[in-house]
């Protein structure tokens, strides 16, 4: 066999998808599974973007600028300001093919081979690929079902920094578990990146969608200058436009600016007809849209935890914003029991697809009872869902 | 300052882009340049992808599969079959946004850090960035204007493997030097490969594009099922699709298309919405449109290099496929001189952005005098283009 990489070895597959082959198989059968292992969400997207992409003409798909088209960071910018009532200019913006690329170009940028960036577990699980794939250790320290997530102290985090720390880490609000932290949790990181000449990565995919009355909570309106603070940003998810590709960078530090642009130039440019639809649909989309989708999510979120709580032995997370929660089973294995609802599981010719959360920790060991479940259907689809999952388990159990 | 990689600080800027700054700043003042220094096609794409995008009118746009829409992967099966009377699978092919990413994905798959690529001088400039993005040493072989740029010797070869090369690396028809390597040559450095049990990565971007009534050369139809085999595709060029970014990876090895596939998952999915236009594209497109746009880079080419003969001291390559010449100027630093095309010289208002060849070589020092010339314009600004050229050189050689 030729030679594969030892860092492509230690690359796990997604604990989001790595059971598609299972639901499909399961589709063939007969069985329709709720998806709600990924945040693939059934909102419609604005209808602005569907015309800018219908508008959309033009017999020459050229490149765009590799840091993305001007107008369109201006309008991001404009949207940051407007949402945050902050002051950011368009060059400090630059368009990615999703959050994901942005974070590539980080930890390539940030770190060299064996350096080091601090994180906090449960933590998204493609954070995990990325770091693999870039080689980058990530050191997750745990935050707990018990304390609500909540980030460890100054003193926990700040025994784990060493020479090869480069940066720290977040998601916020946070997948898998919904939790939002507030600008007081921010400052307190900055600082401490400011204190030890850090980077601050932010990732701020699902800034707008936030529960119960809150407001986005935000490095940019935290610190919009300083030069140790990132922000990952996206329209997949607060959109509903996963499929388009579309993310920003903004960065403060005119340094990593560069150079980031230089990784940028090498890949070209992100895909042209959807920046120019973006354009259209941030110049469009009305105020009440994301207020609409807020509070689709909120109902979405009131109703699965109300189901979830009726199941014995089962706890979750109180997501506060994005559209995940975390849910603890009475299971040893959650991903034994999520290839058992694929296989072998049904109520009436409907099953469920979960993600296992054990992808989610970077700590080994952590998670294995615990499943990430996103709130991305209609109610009565989730009701529909929990019930299944309550079925599940109880068959499960029985059996084993 | 916060710290910075030392593999983003050895990335270096594209050659191509790079001093696009000074091409915005010529066009401020008033200035036109000729923009000969980027693969960007004028030809327009198929009618077919412009027809696909505008049927697309969904309210979701959802994540495609992280090795691509099936579909595609299909049509791009049958696509390859026809052109090359093959018979491959669409399992093989996993959807890339462009080749690059396909290539930073075999970088990183295929190497870890402070392993080997061997390639030949000049090469694509980007492979360079690729290779500093993932600490991957690139051993680079001159070939030479005086030898047409003829691929080394297999002994020349052999004493440049090392315990850490992992794979051969070549664009075939080549960027930036147009040469089309014939199957004998191909057959050649696969059997190379698989004495020395390396892969053989083949960059096909521009398979198609080949002149004077070439066949298209393919290592996939010299050994479709050889496991030391991958090609890169994309349809960026052939078709006049840059900014869709959707290449494709054609993977014979089982091993290394799961680790692949586990990279692609990290990073969700190419873009939906330019996958659907890629199908309808594929199905509808005539055999006239690939037969004309040979046709017509073959005759910008006799013009181009017609044109280049004209002026004193300038040599040229024999462009036999893609749209690319590599031209050895009378000067020291052809950098320098195209800073001043942009900078400090104009025609009736116009001037000519070219590409610095230096950055084209891994080797220190080598193609200093020489650019690339992209012929991507229509004849007569082609033929003006390059009497700016000559008049740029004169009043340059005068003054210094």
């Amino acid at each position: 066999m030729v030679h594969i990489s030892l860092r492509s070895c230690n690359t796990p597959p997604s604990p989001i998808r790595r059971l598609s082959y299972l639901a499909s198989a399961a589709e063939q059968k007969g069985v329709t599974p709720f998806y709600l292992n990924i945040g693939q969400p059934d909102v419609r997207c604005p209808q602005a973007f569907s015309d800018g992409v219908a508008r959309f003409a033009s017999s020459h798909i050229s490149y765009a600028p590799s840091e993305g088209l001007y107008e369109l960071r201006a309008e991001w910018a404009r949207w940051v300001n407007t949402i945050l009532d902050v002051d950011t200019s368009p060059e400090r913006y630059l368009i990615t093919m999703g959050a994901s690329e942005g974070l590539v170009f980080l930890f390539t940028a940030c770190c060299d081979p064996g350096d080091e960036v601090l994180t906090f577990d449960p933590t998204y699980a493609n954070y995990l690929g990325f770091a693999a794939q870039t080689g980058v250790r990530l050191i997750s320290l745990e935050s707990s079902f018990e304390e609500e997530f909540a980030i460890p102290d100054d003193a926990i985090i700040t025994k784990h920094l060493t020479s090869r720390t480069r940066a720290i880490l977040l998601c916020n609000p946070n997948n898998p578990t919904g939790v939002l932290y507030d600008t007081s949790e921010l400052t307190r990181l900055l600082e401490l990146c400011r204190r030890h000449n850090l980077f601050l990565i932010l990732d701020e995919t699902y800034r707008e969608l936030v529960f119960d009355g809150r407001e986005p909570s935000s490095g940019i309106s935290l610190a919009s200058d300083d030069p140790h603070l990132v922000v990952l940003d996206s329209l997949s998810k607060r959109f509903s436009l996963c499929g388009a590709r579309i993310g920003a960078l903004y960065i403060p530090s005119p340094d990593l600016r560069e150079k980031i642009l230089y990784l940028a130039q090498a890949r070209l440019s992100a895909p042209t007809i959807e920046q120019l639809a973006a354009i259209h649909m941030l110049k469009e989309v009305p105020a009440s849209y994301l207020h609409d989708a807020r509070k689709t999510y909120e109902n979405r979120r009131d109703c699965m935890i109300h189901a979830l709580e009726n199941i014995e032995g089962v706890f979750c997370s109180r997501a506060q914003g994005a559209f995940y929660l975390l849910a603890k089973l009475p299971v040893e294995d959650a991903e034994h029991f999520a290839r058992f609802l694929l296989q072998e599981y049904e109520q009436d010719g409907q099953t469920l697809f979960v993600a296992p959360a054990q992808g989610f920790y970077a700590l080994p060991g952590k998670g294995r009872s615990e499943i990430r479940l996103a709130f991305v259907l209609e109610e009565s689809s989730l009701r529909r869902a929990i019930s299944v999952l309550q079925g599940g388990l109880a068959v499960y159990n029985a059996y084993s």
